[in-house]
């Protein structure tokens, strides 16, 4: 097959507000090949500055870009998805997006092998592999007071999750008392029987001292781990931290750009789980070296996803044939946008997991019906030349 | 003083090629000031993917654009540029180009305080501090053979360098014999007294043992560094080449967006030579940290750069005031575009050093004449709304 077009799409909802909550927007790219075959991915970065990556004008031989890149390649097998991530990166070397902006069509790649060979991804990666469902976690932010968060918990438990993240809002930012109390009204909505995660949200930048301290406290209520208590670039502070030993393991890793990044992170801050999002690092195909990394050094693999079920299954690929890999994260709430963004959606199970489709590829797909009502027409024009303009789809 | 605007141009030669030559385009930065102070800077990086990260519309909390984080604030002091700088660190989190595209705005505010105070900005960097003057060297390419090699070492030997960077070409290409003569006859044509470095544009990779295995060969023509022997994210096997203790310091650096990348060099890298580029990190204010980080580490500081005399003079202030950082990447060619850029160039004087003008601020002055005959006129739009379109200068 040849590559004959690579369109990036910015969709967002009619209001943009300020909450850490990444389904307000998303940038989705159209790979489309000579056979017919169309395979589509999502990036989670934004919108206007990936979308730019795909566009830009060259400025030398390292700042070429995407489309430029891949467009008239071919196309028929993983190792030609493997050349293409190099080609694009080598030629986007002093493009800083690159990887935020490359990991939607690196998906979409994916997607159009799998098509063409039958195959869903997670056996491409690695061949005559079994899919294992996963425990998906809920993740949802804290509520604005223990009170708040403690509703949210009972409501989520009584959804039949057993198993919830809580993250980000007042966590922090009001003392370890509120702290504490904010994890315990977490546990005590969830039950004694699920598992929870807390997720500082970079919260004490490089003060090991204090994330230790809030581990020390925090580990009365068993959480499965403590999550970005530093800063993602962090790494010594991170280093500092994991040499005493905190009684809750810690998770980090979602702003993990590169797959240095996360080497860093697995070789020199001692984490215990490493936490990648296949809509930033550069796609399935660098998410996948990761979860290779974290096979070798007794480091659990979990994803980062919040964004729709396109980028929910394109992260499960990575890591479906790890049976010991058995957490999810599961955007359980989010935009209409990213609920109606697919025409299937990777429900949770009778059996409380959830599970790839089976289909070839990644097995779910776009609702360009719903896509339409949420399309940004983006125009870019330099002097009289159009260098990006919406299309069809 | 209050922001008052924040603006972005998008600059560009008529032709551009694919070289390895960063300064066919360019984006400068204007910060404007309610006291009538306007400040310039410059990025290393791509033009459009950065101006976007000016503009994109805000995603969530992680990504709101640099004007927003910048424009209405408070700009008096030092203090003032390492706090805003931290804003829009914080406020793009998400936006992977942050580091690139702020950097020249970073550059603007130390610009505009300097001004404001009457101070360059290496004295505000260190107050009390003088600058000094440092050795430039002549940065070229490797002729295609050793007797190619060997003419442009004479002819830069007869301009007056007495050091100079060889680099890419045919390095690594053609066998350790090859590279051998490649370096005999920069040494020869330069001379004994010359400094030479060698630039391996990070052929070997992640094979370090080839690495050493050169560095051993090189160790006879006294090179000042091989720089860049490895890929830039291959951290772990400089760690492995610096265990081996190569008879010829190590160099790297330049591809650092972000200050963890730089430390990681540092700290697990094993190098002597840190090489920053001051468009690409975020500007003076992340350089500078570094430089304090290498002088914590009895790592020598170098500048990388590869655009006009702005640039040049922002990459001086950061390690002016250090006199055993005594060598000045120079950009000694570059197009007419980089040339006429600024009103002052930073000359090679009679004693063959490079000093700053002295002057407060950067101490250069762009030349708005000629910035308009190179000035690309950016118009983005989402559907009706204009999100970007050319102002004044």
């Amino acid at each position: 097959m040849t590559i004959i077009a690579v369109d990036p799409f910015y969709l967002k909802m009619p209001q943009i507000t300020d909450a850490a909550d990444g389904t307000q927007d998303t940038l989705l790219v159209r790979v489309q090949t000579d056979e017919g075959i169309t395979g589509w991915g999502e990036c989670d970065a934004s919108p206007l500055v990936s979308l730019s990556a795909y566009c830009c004008p060259m400025s030398h031989g390292n700042i070429i870009n995407i489309r430029e890149s891949l467009v008239g390649e071919t196309l028929d097998s993983p190792n030609d998805v493997v050349r293409l991530h190099q080609k694009v990166l080598r030629n986007g070397l002093d493009i800083q997006q690159i990887h935020h902006a490359y990991s939607g069509a690196d998906i979409a790649l994916w997607d159009i092998v799998g098509q063409k060979l039958g195959e869903p991804i997670y056996r491409l990666l690695e061949p005559q592999s079994e899919s294992h469902s996963k425990l998906p976690y809920a993740s949802v932010l804290f509520g604005d007071t223990p009170e708040e968060t403690y509703q949210i918990a009972t409501r989520l438990c009584a959804q039949g999750y057993r198993a919830a993240k809580f993250g980000w809002g007042p966590m922090g930012k009001f003392g370890e008392e509120n702290d504490v109390a904010l994890v315990r009204a977490a546990r005590e909505g969830m039950g004694e029987d699920a598992q929870i995660m807390i997720d500082a949200g970079v919260v004490w930048g490089d003060d090991y001292g204090t994330a230790y301290a809030r581990a020390k406290q925090f580990a009365q209520f068993s959480p499965t781990w403590l999550e970005e208590p530093l800063a993602p670039d962090a790494i010594e502070a991170y280093m500092g931290l994991s040499k005493r030993n905190p009684p809750v393991p810690i998770a980090a890793g979602e702003g993990s750009g590169t797959y240095r990044m996360a080497e860093d992170l697995i070789l020199h801050g001692g984490i215990q789980f490493v936490q990648i999002d296949v809509g930033r690092i550069g796609g399935i195909t660098e998410a996948f070296r990761v979860r290779q990394l974290a096979e070798g050094h007794g480091v659990q693999y979990v994803n980062h996803t919040f964004k729709s079920h396109l980028s929910l299954a394109a992260s499960l690929h990575v890591f479906a044939s790890n049976e010991s890999f058995n957490l999810l994260e599961y955007p359980a709430e989010g935009s209409d946008l990213s609920l109606r963004l697919t025409v299937e959606r990777l429900k949770v199970g009778s059996d409380g997991k959830v599970a790839l489709t089976g289909k070839p590829g990644l097995g779910v797909h776009v609702d360009t019906g719903a896509m339409s009502e949420y399309l940004v027409p983006v125009r870019i024009q330099l002097g009289d030349q159009v260098i990006f303009e919406p299309v069809e789809f």
